[in-house]
């Protein structure tokens, strides 16, 4: 597991201790990054941890051997982080996969890879709801480099005939994320702003996105390990019915009681420029080739999240 | 211009030499590209020239401010490399042209950055001739980083307003390509052979390519510097009418005189596995924006690079 302290990949690792598995997790937290040692606090004496790159090739050698399934949630989410520097998004979001597949082709050649991928990749969206078909077209470096590791996986699955399987993810959220800013997430970045009783700054507001609540993603996850015929595929994941960021963050606020309301601004000039408008996720067909549906209504899962935080964030901070 | 002592790059700055411009070369002389300092050996005296790397900050603040217009022709072009060694395929064909733009976002803000692609971004195609709108499918990991840094190009342009054009070539031939392997083409090692007499090894023979010469490249690349409303576009810049690769080989034995005559053998498997077949260029959008068209014939052209290696040929081995 690479990137496993961070926020879907520890949620994951610690639902594959729970169902069983030997489990060993790579990351490096990066601080630009979601890795955050809480996020494993449940399962330290049940895996294996390494605060390491998974570009280190001797640190490689000793974890790969004999792994069955090689999840790689490491990366960069930040975009506009990724227009201003973005040798440093090239690093985490290409070399450092590529590096993984090398070391997987000769170190365990009969692994399943899964790779969490983003929706970025699409651009800005010709039509909606956004299937695999859409041509991939990204806005910002951080979509560039996305969609290239999502190349590397096909390639290394056509021409070395390693098991490899991209999952595109849209906006997650949940227990672990990263809420000191909005880095990973702009939703937890509001997430503590609610909690903390400050005003939630809204850029435009009518974009409609979806949201996918971490514990339906790490299903997806599991699924995409394990589905028929999936070696060297795309699959869309996405999340609840899309609602407006203006409709989210009233509904953040109603549940967290939070009194700092919303101020609405315009986009500054930087991020406009790689804003990507309305998304939201065609995967059906993902949940036709495994029954995997969402279970957490976002109502549910922002309550969730907001219990999490409401003790937990000074670990987050 | 950075590349400059490769084959192309290298030609292009003798040509802008000879048109009265102030020229500066950077050149790494990478051994796995192909630059030669044979190649700007009748400029020596005319042109600045630096061994350097174009990531390298220090170097770049010293050549960059003041420049009207930035050629781009570094990078590594081998496919099977590229598979063997994908993490220097990337820090040549990604990491490089994005600190390059980079630095030209800060440093150069006003410039035309020409940047050379190639038609391995198109992978397989899908119908012939291939325009721009044919799908970015690369079969091998310099198609996929190739591809990403067109992208590059493509994002500086949108959001940071810098002047960016990119060509996609296909293969090019003349004097001052690597000819010692195979590895920026094998037309290179080709004309070694018959120069020696030892036999053409072809693998497979019927696949259809376009050959460009390179003064019609060097033509299309200062062209492309000052096509109106170019800024952020991407052109096919092909070459002369497709011949597959047994008549290009039998065209080659007839004018070198060359007695080694042609082997065919079936392809290596890890070669066969990223071959694209039959490939050749529709550039009509490019010629009807600048009035390009390629003025040397295929046998003209390989007369012409025969002759130089004649006598070059141990500069280059």
């Amino acid at each position: 597991m690479a990137g496993g302290l961070g926020f879907i990949g520890a949620r994951l690792a610690c639902r594959l201790v729970t169902l069983g598995a030997v489990v060993t997790v790579v990351d490096i937290l990066e601080p630009r990054a979601g890795g955050n040692a809480a996020n494993v606090a449940g399962i330290r004496d049940r895996a294996t941890i390494h605060i390491g790159d998974i570009g280190d090739d001797r640190l490689l050698r000793e974890v790969l051997p004999g792994c069955e399934v090689v999840f790689n949630l490491a990366g960069q989410t930040g975009h506009l982080a990724s227009m201003v520097a973005p040798l440093q998004d090239l690093d985490a979001n290409c070399r450092a996969p590529l590096a993984l597949l090398e070391a997987c082709r000769t170190l365990a050649p009969r692994a399943t890879v899964v790779y969490a991928s983003t929706r970025q990749v699409y651009g800005r969206p010709l039509s909606l709801p956004v299937d695999e078909g859409h041509p991939v077209a990204p806005v910002d470096v951080n979509g560039v480099h996305k969609a290239a590791a999502e190349t590397y996986h096909g390639l290394y699955c056509e021409v070395h005939g390693l098991d490899t399987r991209v999952l595109r993810l849209t906006n997650t959220y949940g227990p672990g994320m990263r809420v000191k800013d909005s880095q990973q997430n702009f939703l937890g970045l509001w997430l503590r702003l609610a909690l903390e009783g400050r005003p939630i700054d809204l850029w435009g507001g009518d974009q409609r996105r979806d949201f996918s609540y971490v514990d339906d993603v790490v299903q997806a996850l599991l699924l995409a390990a394990r589905v028929p015929a999936g070696a060297g595929r795309t699959f869309n994941v996405g999340g609840c019915p899309p609602v407006s960021l203006r409709e989210l963050a009233d509904q953040l606020l109603a549940l967290s009681g939070g009194g700092g309301g919303v101020t609405v601004s315009p986009f500054p000039q930087e991020r406009e420029r790689i804003d990507i408008g309305h998304y939201y996720t065609d995967d059906r067909l993902f949940r036709a080739l495994t029954g995997w549906t969402p279970r957490t209504s976002l109502a549910e899962g922002l309550a969730a999240t907001l219990d999490y935080y409401r003790t937990a964030l000074p670990l987050y901070l």
